[in-house]
């Protein structure tokens, strides 16, 4: 299959898949469920569910099963840019291209829906009734992963920071997510120990590659592609990959980083076009 | 056993448990796990997990297996605190006599730190090895539980509310987490099904008068003992029994549902007097 249709057919799946996980905008408290969806369909690319839902089917998992989690990590994705946005965090005004949700349902409903889709996340985890799953996606958000990496990158703000930091906060803020999606997918497919191994190895690569692009966009990028002003990390003083190690280099890392990444996917029997096609896909953004 | 030994027992044992499962404030991300443990150890009465361990043991559960469990639900309770604090919600400078989270810490990171609590505690609700236990907590803090409970209170203030809304307010804002957590307990500790239904029970009737105790005091409290200035209730307009149905008319619909919640109990083979004496307990604070 082409890759094109392939992304467009996951993301058609993942995007129904949210409608239904979502409560009805019309079911009490309206407004808040109303923002959840309003955040959660502002345009997302869906890389977090796609590759939740690649290696549930690279290792051979069939059906619907993996559709809950794929969400699940969607709106856990969802709540943390949402608060990542509130004026006492990043204090972003566009995200994705549109309002972001406290400049228009207010900073108190913002907390909420976050908080609301923290919670949903974890209910929609259990339906994959396995628990290892939601242990991976618990522990990745928690303070030895995201939260940890956005705290860094909070308390970095406006300060000289060195190499060993800036990957810190993206392995942790970025990758541990990505990582995980890629890992809960393969644990609910029932994936080996060698073939999971080499995914986790994948998404870690692919999860810090993706963070260092996002920097260079930062930079370099349309803004129409990138969905808020350019060079909003320089002007946040934020810690990025072109302000430690210069824009070139910040290139070849993450190119280098693809390739390692790519070298991993040896094991896997199914659908390593797929996981080739993602990696090359992140570099496209910035080529 | 002496009422109060028993409830000093618990909370030492609930303390040092809390203690256990939190994060060494001395490994990275520092800053975060000091902020966490501010907040759970800035002096909380315990009840919600006092509520969980009376429950498991009540219905025969014996041993260690409730304490994460126990602790997840206070630290669920107090990551609500905090976000219930930060500036853009209630603006409370004060809580339990210690200046708030945010003032200590600046808002970003009390939204972090709630953050991380609230995905800690999902860690902890796993180790019960039991997904009813998790399930029940997620559907209890979700937009159908405290968190939608919370978005009707943000939107009532400086309203004129019916009795209809304050009601739902307080039995979604502070009911639905206290009656999970005596339900967490009973499931855990193999409560049969009519047991279960009566703890339920009990823990929605104590769950509500506990928020009308709660509104009471705001009125007529002591501020050494509410811990915060008395009176922010009326200060911020916030939907109050109080304001709704008066000061008289409040103390006794407390006191109708705590009779209620102690009626439930006859089907209790043990740990009875717990449940009565918690209740009688609520009582007495504005007695």
């Amino acid at each position: 299959m082409d890759f094109g249709k392939y992304i467009k057919r996951k993301r058609e799946i993942v995007n129904q898949a949210l409608d239904r996980c979502l409560p009805d905008e019309n079911k009490e408290p309206k407004s808040l469920h109303q923002a959840m969806r309003y955040s959660v369909f502002a345009g997302g690319k869906r890389f977090r569910p796609i590759l939740a839902i690649a290696s549930f089917e690279a290792v051979g998992g069939k059906g619907k099963a993996i559709l809950p989690v794929a969400c699940a990590i969607e709106m856990i994705h969802t709540y943390s840019l949402i608060h990542d946005d509130l004026p006492c965090m990043d204090d972003d005004d566009l995200r994705r291209g549109k309002p972001t949700l406290h400049k228009v349902y207010g900073d108190g409903m913002a907390v909420l829906a976050g908080d609301a889709l923290h919670a949903l996340a974890f209910e929609l985890l259990l339906q994959s009734k396995n628990p290892q799953v939601v242990y991976e996606v618990a522990k990745a958000i928690g303070t030895e992963g995201m939260i940890g990496g956005q705290v860094k990158d909070l308390e970095a703000e406006g300060k000289k920071v060195s190499l060993k930091q800036v990957e810190y906060i993206h392995t942790h803020k970025t990758g541990k997510l990505l990582r995980a999606s890629v890992r809960a997918g393969a644990i609910l497919g029932g994936a080996d120990k060698a073939t999971l191994s080499a995914l986790s190895s994948y998404g870690e690569k692919f999860g810090l590659a993706f963070q260092i692009v996002d920097d260079i966009l930062d930079v370099v990028g349309k803004e129409e592609v990138i969905g808020k002003k350019k060079g909003s990390d320089k002007a946040n003083s934020k810690a990025t990959y072109p302000e430690v190690i210069g824009l070139e280099e910040s290139k070849n890392l993450a190119k280098d980083l693809l390739t390692q990444a790519k070298n991993r996917l040896r094991v896997l029997k199914n659908e390593k076009w797929v996981f080739e096609k993602l990696a090359d896909y992140v570099y496209e953004r910035i080529g």
